[in-house]
Parts: C-alpha cells; sequence; structure tokens
C-alpha cells in the first residue's frame, strides 16, 4: 500500500494543502488525474463545491482532480486515475456516506491492490480501523464505526496537548484516547497539525517537524520521533 | 417532568457538585434516597467506584444513593427512590449501556410518568433528543444516537466559545453545531460549565451565572439570558 496520511489539510495562515506541496509533489508523480472522495463535507458545503476547492488545490501539481460523485460507473472508472484522495470534514458524515454509496469496499480494494491514497483529517482518520478516535461531532449515525483498516492502528487527528492552564472540566485529548483503549485494543497515533505519516507497503514514516504522541494499550504514552517506525 | 440538567458537575477547583447545592438540596427535597446511573465510567472507572463517588457527592444532603446496578429487580424496585440522577463521563458509553441493559426504556418511562431526574455533562446531554451534540469520542458504538428526549432540543454540555487567537485547525463548537443542523432538525443549547436547565412539567429555566448560546436551524445563534425560556 501506499499512503500519505496528514493531520490536516492545511496550516493557520497557510494555503490550502501549501505544507504538504514537496510531499505531494512526489507521491502523485506518476499520474495526472486523481478521484477526490467529497462525502466529509466541511461546513456541509456541497460536493461539487468541496471537489471544486481539492481541484484548485491540485493545480499546482498540474493534476486534475474528478469527485467520486461525478463518475457514472465508478466502479469500472476508478482504475483510470493514479490515486486517491479524501478531503477533511466530519468523519460520521464521511464513513456513513462512504458505505451508504458502497464506495467503502470500492476504494478499500483498490487502494489494497496498490493505488495511491492521500488523506488529510477525517480522510486519514478514516484510513485506519475505527473512527472511534475522531474528534468530531457525531452529527449523523454510521451503520459502523469500522473503518478502512489500511494502516493497523487508529489516527487522532489534530492532536493537541493538555493545556496546564485550562480551568475547562471537558477531558483532555489525552484523557480520551486513554478511555477508548479500555474498550478498544489497537494502538492510537496522535498527529499534531504540520505532521504526516507516510506508508509504503510495511514501512511507516512520521514526517514533519513534530513530534506525534503514540498510546498503546496498557503502556505509558510517548513520543514517535519523525522519521521510520514500527508498531511491532 | 422534573429535571435538573447541569453542564459539568464540578466546576474548576471545585467540590464535586459543590456548586449545584443548594440547587440539588430543593430538587430532592421530598426523598432521601435515589438511583445513580454510573454508566458513563469517567477514565473508564468501575460502576462501584463511580457509585461511590456519587454516594459521597450526596452525604450533605442525608441523601442515600444506589447504583442502578446494584438492584436486583430495577423494573420492581426503581419506584422506591425519589429520584434518578445520571453521571458525566463518556456519553456514547453511557447510552450504549443504557441500551444494552434495557434501563434506557424502565428510566424513560419513570421520568416521563414523574420521576425526578438529574444529569450531568452526558447524563444531561441524554436527556435531550439525541447524542448527536456530545464533545466524546466515541470509544464504543451505541445501538442508535436517539436519547431519552425529556427535553425537546439537545444539548451540548461545557459550551465553550471560539477562541479567536487559536491557531488551531480543528472545528470550533460553534462549526461543529453548524454542521449538525444541516443533518438535525431539533435546537441545540450550548450550556456553560457552571449553568443547567431546570424543567418543571412544560416550564424551562436557565440557572447559573451565565447566558447560553442558542443554535435554531436557518437561524443566527442567539444567547439565551438566565430564566425561563420557551422555544417555540
Amino acid at each position: 500500500m501506499k499512503l500519505l496520511l496528514a493531520s490536516t489539510s492545511k496550516l493557520f495562515g497557510q494555503k490550502y494543502l501549501e505544507y504538504l506541496r514537496e510531499e505531494i509533489e512526489v507521491f502523485f508523480n506518476h499520474t495526472d488525474q486523481i478521484v477526490f472522495v467529497p462525502y466529509a463535507r466541511p461546513g456541509a458545503i456541497s460536493w461539487d463545491d468541496y471537489t471544486a476547492i481539492a481541484r484548485e488545490g491540485f493545480l499546482p501539481f498540474r493534476i486534475k482532480v474528478k469527485g467520486i460523485h461525478e463518475l457514472d460507473h465508478p466502479f469500472r472508472q476508478l482504475s483510470d486515475f493514479g490515486g486517491i484522495f479524501t478531503g477533511g470534514g466530519n468523519t460520521f458524515l464521511l464513513l456513513k456516506t462512504l458505505y451508504e454509496t458502497e464506495h467503502f469496499t470500492l476504494l478499500r480494494e483498490k487502494v489494497i491492490n496498490g493505488a495511491p491514497y492521500m488523506g488529510s483529517s477525517a480522510g486519514s482518520n478514516v484510513a485506519g480501523l475505527s473512527i472511534g478516535t475522531t474528534n468530531d461531532m457525531p452529527i449523523v449515525y454510521p451503520p459502523d464505526f469500522a473503518a478502512f483498516g489500511f494502516v493497523p492502528f487508529n489516527i487522532n487527528p489534530h492532536y493537541v496537548d493538555p493545556d496546564p492552564t485550562s480551568r475547562h472540566m471537558g477531558e483532555t485529548r489525552e484523557q480520551r484516547i486513554l478511555e477508548f483503549h479500555h474498550f478498544n485494543p489497537q494502538p492510537v497515533i496522535g498527529l499534531r497539525e504540520g505532521s504526516w505519516i507516510q506508508v509504503s507497503d510495511k514501512l511507516f514514516e512520521l514526517k514533519g517537524p513534530y513530534t506525534a504522541r503514540l498510546f498503546r494499550r496498557d503502556s505509558i504514552p510517548i513520543e514517535l520521533e519523525p522519521g521510520r517506525f514500527d508498531l511491532n
């Protein structure tokens, strides 16, 4: 498998996909057209409008972007495209729509059979084993929380450290993930904004300027340094 | 119906239930024993341990607390108690356990038939129409997002205003609730920590020192002043 899983699609004060520019250039250098999955719909934007944003974001790479919803016969046509990009937004809505359109199985097979998959935020979250570590609000009810499972762990995008000055009584991100581990066995990688994970076959690499927070059941969380990592 | 729905069980630097002391005194003044629903399990604490915390919290009121899981025949025994308190924790876990134990229907009927119900955080969230506006992480998959529906709206506990200085790219609470309204019609009340809603039959009152943020579909959110309110 070939994956590029980013915590966020943009950094504060930057343009869409700007911080990932060099990485995307290499990741999709074999193709001039990819398919976009707009189902996470940030701000409930339409599939068309969201695809237009992705299309513009890929102009600098001279890569054409087609929304998966624009394909008349996605099951047949998907092989015409050199890769897949799933954008961020609401993870519950993304997963529900993937199941309802039956594109879940279609995309899963394609990626397992080698189609490069790029995700940001919700799009990276669904690459994990489940959406059980999303930060999103459950605005719709998906038929399952099971996600693509391209990687043998869960991702928590937009990971934030506890704020020691906070007087807020809601749980910290770390507390939430520790609770998750009482009910779920898989490791969780808290991916900070500006970090991404690159997967090439069975090689995993953390990229970007930051460490990531690695949570394993029954273990004290640790910081994962940028570079190759192995969860076995 | 008689409800006391609090945003949180404790305020920063205070003891458990401390800020609600006078209110609880009045709310449960007709009884010396209540049932506690420990299923939200903050930090995945056990039902017994969580009930012990609630038991201690109610000592100042000379009210005995029994965990609903401690009852041999909850369907028969529930009428022996003067009210119900559902504590905070993880809303997904709370709702899932309510459905699995079949206490969902039992509690719902009791409250509709007049048993006073107090909730904090997750316990207040499930008093609304759905858990679709929880802030919690979906650590388990409930068979439905439909909640008790004691009130004709949804509650967002621990409501926080957008931080204008934030460089974080995750959605603000307000953005999440606006997204919710693209897929769900019910009003949402963003209840700040330190606020609670009291319901007596069809009279609704916002209490505590803060305004609440009221979100109605297709309307600009407004601040609800403490005091009586009516959503019709």
